[in-house]
């Protein structure tokens, strides 16, 4: 069994679901081309296949763990995080002047994808280091940047993002860590964070923490947070790590996945740190890192279904029980399924960043809308896909399923997370009924106008296909005009999961049409689309009845209802 | 954090649901009352609570281990073994007159499900004990019931079944194991076996291995295959353990979850084996095994979602982000539908094990009937309930649902197997659309006749209640009579897993609704109902699209296709 990067379905999206081509438009990015994608894809494709995915058992059999106060990682790891390194992928999309690509966010999203395909664990450092650069970027000061982005952009250095605390998670805002002024214009941090991926490693270079913290006067809640620079080793005067910074790990966690990823508990003891942005604007900042994150957690969601897929259907084809189990109808089933899944999902998540791209590019507000809204449906939607697929993975396997020798139960217990960290799906889903519903509905709609539109142009070649995907597109336009019209926020946060997946089920019936009709209605991808629209088009139905249930039969339960 | 057994609830489905007053009826069940079930779900609870809920997490974090040949079990297994046998509850289905209880089955499920409530690990060796009193008392000779009869009920030795080797896993028939007949009428055993649940421990006693293998002459396939009783220790003169028998523990499996249930690879080399039932016949008395192993695989979901949701439901009133969790509309939603969720599976498990004592009772074509029909239901749709309820348990963690040490992602993990194992749903649900409507729907119509004529007879009293689930229960009922036309079967297994779900579905609705009216449509159990059938039933109607989808667009894939 190997890895065979996703190179084609997404120069195919690339093409037709999420056109790059806009992007070659723009001033911005007007390097993007045909010979562009496929380079960069193979590049990454080969990387990923060779290198990466070799070190995916190692990283769960041997997970990180620490030994005297220091981080030893998985077998293979340094090794392959150098490999990335030199081929200046951790920053795809880091700035050109201090040695990025610059290339837009729907490569990064590419490679993430494939380094989730291939190691997840393993690619989260990358991840985290991607974020890191960007807030920099946006909000660092020149001297931060010029000590920082050259190296972390070429890997030499790597980034984390500290926010939880043991009574601070989803609530970022009951967060204690403090920082106090020094003389010199630094700041001396302190506090315990929690949940900190990557939070140490022995790949060298240095760890480059970027923390929340308040500091004196500052307001409780989010609004009196700051954010802070605040490295394993200071920099010397050359820029290079100098002393030992006043933090330490103090423990690792023992997680249900994603073994190879150091998940550390993190004491910052007076360290020394840098505001980076201004006082009290730290949540700003840290947004920024935020939702390319979950762009980020999205992709690794398609990332693992399709390692999970690959796998489970190289297993149906060597098992034989009565025959080869791939040729049974509910292996089938589940094969086309997991496959139909996973394209829904990749095209949800690359035509987010592709909006974000153009948003980046031309600056105009429809493309921010559009990236807004489109960001908790590609975390979500792709990261239950990613659980959902993994499982069927595991079924597919039978009894081997179960047996860790097998791996296929590792993409189920590694993807598990993406539906958990950078804000739960459930607060995906909240956003997006909430913030991304204060505009009453207009970004949604204009969205929903644009699939009507293309879907009525296609009702002539493939009427079977485009009138499910019409339906359930004005059923969910129904339930969007529902939501904005509900003024008591629990009304629509009742039902906020289940229409979040809605979207994503109906934006799937749209990418499976779409692929059906540039493929000209025969071939593989039209196959995939007859049974995506015939077979799990239909669920929007009844998720979007859940989502218009209302909260008052949630709170009409006391807490001895719940417990009874 | 504690567990409380889930009495109340059972008895409420004793009385409403699947009344076990018709048992009292017969003279088989006759002892049947509601004194008797108080008696005995209280000393079950008392016992799972007390006893071997504190086994749970050592199970998981110290599993079982293989050391110089000798498998090693967690630690405080073997005091909590001795308990559930010194309680009688092994076998509280099994003959009187050796030492059993006798009574119905409804309340071994309600044993079982506990147990996996409480420790899904340990309560599969009763389990699988279970599985083999009831086919020797079907197929053993006078000679092995008297031998293995009385130290099976009290718990002294126990029992595996040993079905499944390298090559034979759903096709059984493929196996490879032969039994050679001796002189003195006994058998020499050979060939491998694996994924043998407590294939051995350090309990003492014997432990007793039901075996399939072929007999010199034994046709290929299913129809040459007999079963044999193969001791680990030779009965001596007296009846106790004598000398070791020709057969080992080759190893153990490193597993996803139920770390503490000791899954062995078996080898048995020339093994002394007793003939148990007919030469050739041995998949029947595998099948009476089975059977009622199906059910308490079944009750193991119900079990393990009913821990979950506990740990998830203290979880929630107890972690603080904007408040209690517990208040939160979209934390509201997952525990109401994880207990909404879980009373349709017990019921239907429920239903399904009275309509087994009923068969047992009267012999009555239409009880078998009905038991058939529930079986794969009650096995499939409670397992993926289990597997829903659990993950849901993980995400209201959050980040610490994660985090091994908290306990919420070993029913994840644990009851991962319970759709695999005993044939997985998918096995399940062929069976549901093959052999189970070979009688052209008959028993399914049957079933959907009686739900329809008590929910026109609670129309008057809750008709937003009565009216979807006769609806729905309309829907089922034409696609039984669309999959019953059908001959091509592959046509049938294409949409069979989600027929099944269907099933499931629509009798949950039918046993809410029920609960609703027998609380007078006022309380917990009413609201209950309210949030299923809103929000939970319309599941039905894609779950039967897909059903009727056909297998012409699943064959239409190349596995080219499949591989691009």
């Amino acid at each position: 069994m190997s890895y065979r990067a996703q190179v084609e379905d997404i120069r195919f999206i690339f093409n037709n679901i999420a056109p790059v081509e806009q992007l070659s438009a723009t001033e911005r990015f007007a390097e993007v081309s045909d010979d562009l994608s496929d380079a960069v894809l193979e590049g990454m494709g080969k990387l990923t296949e060779e290198v990466v995915y070799p070190t995916l058992r190692n990283g769960d059999l041997q997970g990180a763990f620490l030994e005297n106060g220091v981080v030893r990682t998985s077998p293979g790891f340094k090794e392959a995080f150098e490999a990335i390194s030199e081929g200046g992928w951790v920053a795809v999309s880091g700035a050109q002047d201090h040695g990025g690509m610059g290339l837009p966010i729907a490569y990064t999203t590419a490679f993430n994808e494939m380094m989730a395909s291939s190691n997840m664990a393993l690619g989260l450092c990358p991840l985290l280091t991607q974020g890191q650069i960007e807030a920099l970027e946006h909000h660092g000061s020149e001297e931060l940047k010029n000590l920082y982005l050259d190296k972390l952009i070429s890997g030499e250095w790597t980034g984390t993002m500290n926010l939880t605390e043991p009574g601070a998670g989803s609530d970022v805002g009951a967060l204690k860590s403090k920082a106090e002024p020094l003389d010199d214009g630094t700041y001396a941090v302190t506090g315990q964070k929690i949940f900190i991926t990557w939070g140490d490693h022995d790949f060298g270079g240095n760890v480059c923490h970027l923390v929340l913290a308040r500091l004196p006067g500052g307001a409780s809640g989010t609004k009196g947070i700051s954010l802070f620079m605040v490295p394993k080793y200071l920099p010397d005067a050359d820029g290079n790590p100098g002393v030992a910074n006043d933090l330490k790990v103090v423990s690792l966690e023992h997680k249900l996945g994603i073994h190879g990823s150091p998940t550390a508990v993190m004491q910052f003891d007076g360290a020394k740190g840098w505001l980076v942005g201004e006082e009290h604007k730290g949540m700003a900042a840290m947004f920024t890192m935020m939702n390319n994150a979950r762009l980020g957690v999205g992709a690794q969601g398609v990332g693992v279904a399709e390692g999970a897929y690959q796998k489970a259907l190289d297993y149906a084809k060597e098992r034989e029980q009565f025959g080869p189990i791939v040729n049974h109808a509910d292996v089938r089933r589940m094969l086309v399924g997991m496959k139909a899944d996973t394209f829904a999902a990749r095209s949800v998540v690359m035509s987010c960043a592709v909006a974000i791209d153009m948003a980046t590019a031309t600056g105009a507000a429809e493309w921010k809308a559009r990236a807004a809204l489109l960001t908790p449906i590609a975390k979500s939607f792709a990261t239950e896909v990613g659980i959902d697929v993994a499982e069927q993975g595991v079924q597919i396997h039978g009894g081997m399923g179960f047996i860790e020798e097998t791996g296929a139960a590792q993409y189920s217990r590694d993807v598990r997370i993406t539906a958990i960290y950078e804000g739960t799906n459930g607060i995906q889903a909240m956003d997006l009924v909430g913030r991304k519903m204060m505009d009453g509905g207009e970004a949604a709609n204009v969205l929903l106008d644009e699939i009507e539109a293309d879907v009525e142009a296609a009702r002539a070649a493939m009427p079977e296909l485009a009138e499910p995907v019409w339906q359930a597109t004005e059923t969910l336009r129904e339930t969007v005009e529902w939501l904005v019209s509900q003024t008591d926020m629990n009304t629509r946060f009742a039902g906020s999961v289940p229409f979040l997946m809605a979207f994503g089920r109906v934006l799937g019936g749209y990418y499976h049409l779409k692929a059906a009709l540039a493929e000209g209605g025969e071939g593989p991808r039209s196959k995939l689309a007859r049974f995506y629209i015939r077979r799990l088009l239909p669920q929007h139905a009844s998720y979007l009845e859940h989502a218009r249930a209302g909260a008052d039969d949630l709170y009409a339960f006391t807490l001895e209802d719940l417990e009874a």
